[in-house]
């Protein structure tokens, strides 16, 4: 993989440390546990909600005052006034360039396709950090704030990912802030949970839409989904609802600055079109076709600009960044002036308002925002697609509104109704969500009865999308080398074994006891992050005992406390000297490496035995299994290593569905 | 298990058969396949819509029938009225349980239970058949016409399953309409995926409620689940939703006889209270308690019934039933006389009418509609828990509603808000449902402002639920020996070891090459449902080469044509005579028996070479991996055979994220 890039291990590795830790668990540890959890739950709920506050807040106050120092500038000389809002929107901007490129690199961009990564079972270097969540916060304040045409909602999801995996360490290691009572969620299994619940928090707050949070993390994000956590991230959903509805009604008692409304999206067309005729099922369609494909155009476009960018910027080092954030500007300066994006939004979707826009200024926004969100893609600065995406969708919606009035005369059509079909239109040709989107739109609406109209568009432009080719998420996700899991098998796997895959490898691997300095000159060799682990039998035979992940005997080699001077097996009666949490991996991702490890020479003639430490029960597979069932087997229990082994020799039990049945 | 459940194979079989079907499949077959499996969503959801469409209408035209016959009848005579209005109601009745016990058995009951089963692995015999959904659609709309206290919205989301499953074979095996050229979904994994969008179709008609269809499918009942999924199950609920409406648009026009408003539940409450104060969430989290401890009641008695009854069945046949089902026309006599439930519960929740009821008849109804829905739960009709739970939670929500107006006097407070929210605690206090419960309650009260209030309510009222006991479902498919496999492991299984699980087994297998009298004499002595094959490798070793189920052996042994005279493998180049069809297993469940097959003597001297046959590749673990991590294994990729092996001696390959990252 792309370097930053690893796996994660959502295994449970059931080693001594393990099974003596769960011996030693007292019987209030399963209440206190799930206690734990919905607090933790509670708490991202709070956390996201007050994020999402602050950086509406500040976005809004920040439109407010350059609205406010512009207008009483331009009373007095029009060029004075128009050069102020300038130097403030580049002030902005590149304060979010800023923070992004000298303090938060990871914070740059939307952060979906990375969180994504994150729960299909690859870490991204750096996602996670304490460092990522303030940059992502104070960079989008700048980049929104600064007028750029770019939306706070996906770094809202990346902020809700970065709040639930900080709690679920008690805080940043580096900061000091950890406190070892709450840090029992230190699995990566566990933190996949806490970051599911993230996710969908970060959408409830930008939305205001919590059931369509719940589902953009399920359909969209995770990669694994059980029911009972459906239940928690719902309730942090909830939590998060009730946060931003409190923190909006105290503003409404004008405690918050200017613009005090709070600034979340929602757009009330419940005075519009209720009902819709059959023979407006065709325009429909077509702002389905013509959704699909300018989005699938839009994720090919900024494929190719990110990708062009990327070698530009390899040659010139930062400049490209500030030239394209400066070009910019002229999304501010050629159209809504001093507006914000919500309230170009709420225009273009209001009712009752037939031919307020000319279709001439719609088809030249149209052409400039599309041009400028791609070109912002993928800048240095936190950038969601979200808002933008609705501006374009909104804008031919609307103009396909208007040919529909034109066309078919006696119609109760409204204008609004199609931007909205349009917004969804687009969303769904670029991003491809279906069922999330379409909640979502209903509940930024509030208007349930279009739902069989955005369902229809939706269907459309995503299968029109998907024609050409993947979601925008997809492609991010490639270009910045996290290597994504689809749920489905390619087809070429289905006349492959698993022996195929692994025709040309030489299996590395370790004996139950080894010396020192051959465990050394192994992870120097190479960069595997397993090893099998190989024993005699009773009879002399060999015997497969177990995997030991690199980052383990990295940890082994440098506390030294279990390196012995005999070659031989120390027994099962030996203390333990570690607790799981010494092999808990950092959350920075970025591990131990192995030339991190001083030993003397003395130090490298001893041995170390490995079976206290190593997973004795890996997943295996035989090695004529059909490679799609590799696949489903490594997808859906979302491993990381498989062994792949001969036929056995005998069956020693058959496991069905009654063996499974125990009672409690 | 109990009689007549058994496992459902969800795993691909890869034999000669199904290899050499992939190998011969023309480069057409993909899409074809993709066409046909969006032609079946877009039918399943016109058959539901359909469905539906006819038993609300049904119900309906016998409530106006029995209405203006009663009226002009009571002109004359109150008795007379009366006494022909109980011999509608009994006829009615009466016919549904006749159906339903000489007819179609399956179809009595919510039918939620044995779906929710067979989506997690086990068949419960009988229930996808073409008579019970016949018998289901009949036995609907006697019993529910009838005036009982039950509803059809569980029916009907078996109805949509039957649906499904009939589409998926191409129609009735044994009424001979089924298709060749349809009959692609053989395997039970794609007729899994069929019934999904069936369950799904089924809601979203009960309730026009399509993304709570999705959710309902999604939360409720699978046990597996893939995005990719999730998009056609949408499709499905939209196709729904269009039908239905456009149904509806049709009976505007007086087409549809007595009562032709369609009877689709749809209570808007949106002229009610759109707001909330904070002191207003004491009473709201008294009515998710409540809520919580009158469904865990409603479960346990339930329980407790139907084990009484059944115990009483066994002994005095069938005229219980009979008796059970008069018992209950004192729901219509005591209470609402001509309204159907869908009316009494738009009047309960009704906006703006302060003291419409007096607390004492709202008690009074209360305890005795909670009594019949009681007992008429599990009768032999088919019977569905939604409207009657709602009923009774909507009359303890109004009461504490009238609680609250008498107390907070100065607060805008409506009655009918306090219904509702009754209605959604006492559904989530029996099923445990959330997310699903949550979105359905919107999408039929059509008000979206409502949602943190129904959040709020159905957390509190689960959580008391769950504190006594399991879900209606789960205690009803217990109760119907259905083997349900929770999504978590027991915490038992995490002591224990896969061997463990298989202590006291003898393992039965088969030879490569069996003599067919061996054969049978294996299939006679046991009931097990596969067996390993073992063969003797080059150098005389002994190899697991697979298993084969008990069916396919059936069918090898019935067809005859494999027999061969020679004890020898019969080599790879054999002639395949079977193709995947011929051992697809029948959808009535009950397949074949070996009592079924009739050999001569000659013939059970022959041979059978297995190999072509078997699954060449079922999952295995090693024999020391923890129970919990094979309950995962074989909870979610739905298995129904894992082979418990050896230790391997040594490791072939190891499979990473890499190896799985090929181009197509
Ligand atoms: N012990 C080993 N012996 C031989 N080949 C191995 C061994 N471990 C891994 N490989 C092979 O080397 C390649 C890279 O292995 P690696 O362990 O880096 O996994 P990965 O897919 O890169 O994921 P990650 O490094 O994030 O865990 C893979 O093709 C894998 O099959
Ligand atoms: N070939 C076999 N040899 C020994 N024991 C077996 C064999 N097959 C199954 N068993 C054991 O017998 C019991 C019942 O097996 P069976 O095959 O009937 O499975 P089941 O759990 O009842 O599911 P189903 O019958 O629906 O497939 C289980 O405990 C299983 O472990
Ligand atoms: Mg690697
Ligand atoms: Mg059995």
């Amino acid at each position: 993989f792309a370097g930053g890039v690893e796996s994660l291990d959502y295994e449970v590795i059931e080693n001594y440390a393990y099974r003596e830790e769960q011996a030693q668990r007292s019987k209030f540890w399963v209440p206190y546990y799930v206690m734990l959890k919905w607090l933790f739950s509670l708490l991202i709920g709070v956390g996201t909600g007050l994020a999402a506050i602050f950086i509406n807040l500040a976005v809004e106050n920040f439109s407010g005052w350059k609205y406010a120092a512009t207008f009483a500038i331009i009373q007095h000389s029009y060029f004075v006034g128009f050069f102020v809002y300038i130097v403030f929107n580049l002030a902005l901007v590149f304060s979010s360039v800023y923070i992004v490129t000298n303090f938060a690199p990871a914070a740059a961009g939307s952060g979906i396709p990375e969180i994504k990564g994150y729960l299909n079972g690859v870490d991204t270097h750096g996602i996670l950090l304490f460092r990522t969540l303030v940059g992502k916060i104070f960079g989008s304040i700048g980049s929104v704030g600064g007028g750029l045409a770019l939306g706070k909602e996906g770094p809202l999801v990346h902020t809700g990912a970065c709040i639930a995996s900080l709690l679920g360490q008690g805080g940043s290691a580096k900061y000091h802030l950890s406190s070892r009572w709450v840090r029992i969620f230190e699995s990566d299994r566990d933190r996949r949970d806490l970051v599911t619940c993230g996710c969908a928090a970060g959408v409830a707050a930008a939305f205001r839409a919590p059931v369509g949070g719940v589902l953009f993390a399920l359909e969209e994000v995770t990669s694994w989904w059980r029911s009972h956590l459906m239940w928690r991230v719902f309730f942090t959903s909830a939590v998060v609802a009730v946060v931003v509805r409190s923190a909006m009604n105290w503003c409404k008692s004008g405690k918050c600055g200017h613009f005090g409304s709070g600034g979340f999206i929602i757009w009330d067309i419940s005075g519009g079109q209720e009902d819709y005729s059959y023979q407006e099922l065709l325009p429909m369609a077509i702002i389905g076709v013509i959704g699909g494909l300018l989005g699938a155009l839009f994720n090919q476009l900024t494929l190719y600009i990110t990708k062009w960018r990327r070698t530009y910027l390899h040659k010139k080092g930062k400049r490209v960044k500030f030239y394209c954030s400066k070009d910019n500007e002229y999304n501010d300066l050629a159209t809504i002036f001093f507006n914000t994006q919500d309230d170009a939004i709420r225009n273009l979707f209001s009712a009752k308002t037939f031919h307020e826009y000319s279709a001439q200024s719609l088809i030249t926004f149209l052409v400039m925002f599309y041009s400028l969100a791609v070109v912002t893609f993928g800048t240095a600065v936190p950038a969601g697609q979200f808002v933008p995406g609705i501006m374009i969708g909104s804008t031919y919606g609307r103009l396909v509104g208007m040919f529909v009035v034109k066309f078919y005369k006696k119609l109760n059509v409204e204008e609004g109704t199609y931007a909205l079909l349009g917004a969804a239109s687009f969303l769904g040709g670029s991003m491809r969500m279906t069922v999330s989107l379409c909640v979502i739109m209903v509940e930024i609406t509030n208007n349930l009865k279009l739902l069989p109209l955005i369902m229809l568009v939706l269907l459309i432009s995503k299968a029109v999308g998907d024609f050409f080719n993947e979601g925008l998420y997809e492609v991010q996700a490639q270009l910045r080398g996290i290597p994504l899991l689809d749920s489905r098998p390619k087809q070429v796997m289905r006349n492959m074994s698993a022996k195929d895959a692994c025709k040309n490898q030489k299996v590395v691997s370790l004996p139950r006891v080894s010396r020192i300095v051959d465990i050394i000159s192994v992870l120097r060799s190479n960069k595997h992050n397993g090893f099998p682990v190989v024993d005699r039998g009773q009879n002399g035979e060999s015997l497969v005992i177990g995997l030991i992940l690199r980052s383990h005997l990295l940890v082994l080699l440098q506390s030294k406390v279990d390196f012995q001077n005999s070659p031989f097996p120390c027994g099962p009666g030996i203390l333990n000297r570690h607790n799981t949490s010494d092999f808990v991996k950092p959350a920075s991702s970025k591990g131990k490496s192995i030339d991190d490890i001083h030993l003397t020479e003395d130090e490298l003639g001893l041995y170390l035995d490995l079976a206290p430490f190593l997973n004795p029960s890996p997943y295996i597979v035989p090695e004529d299994m059909s490679l799609a069932k590799v696949y489903n087997l490594f997808r859906q229990l979302g491993l990381r290593h498989i062994f792949v082994v001969p036929r056995p020799s005998h069956v020693v039990g058959l496991i069905t569905r009654q063996d499974l049945l125990l009672e409690e």
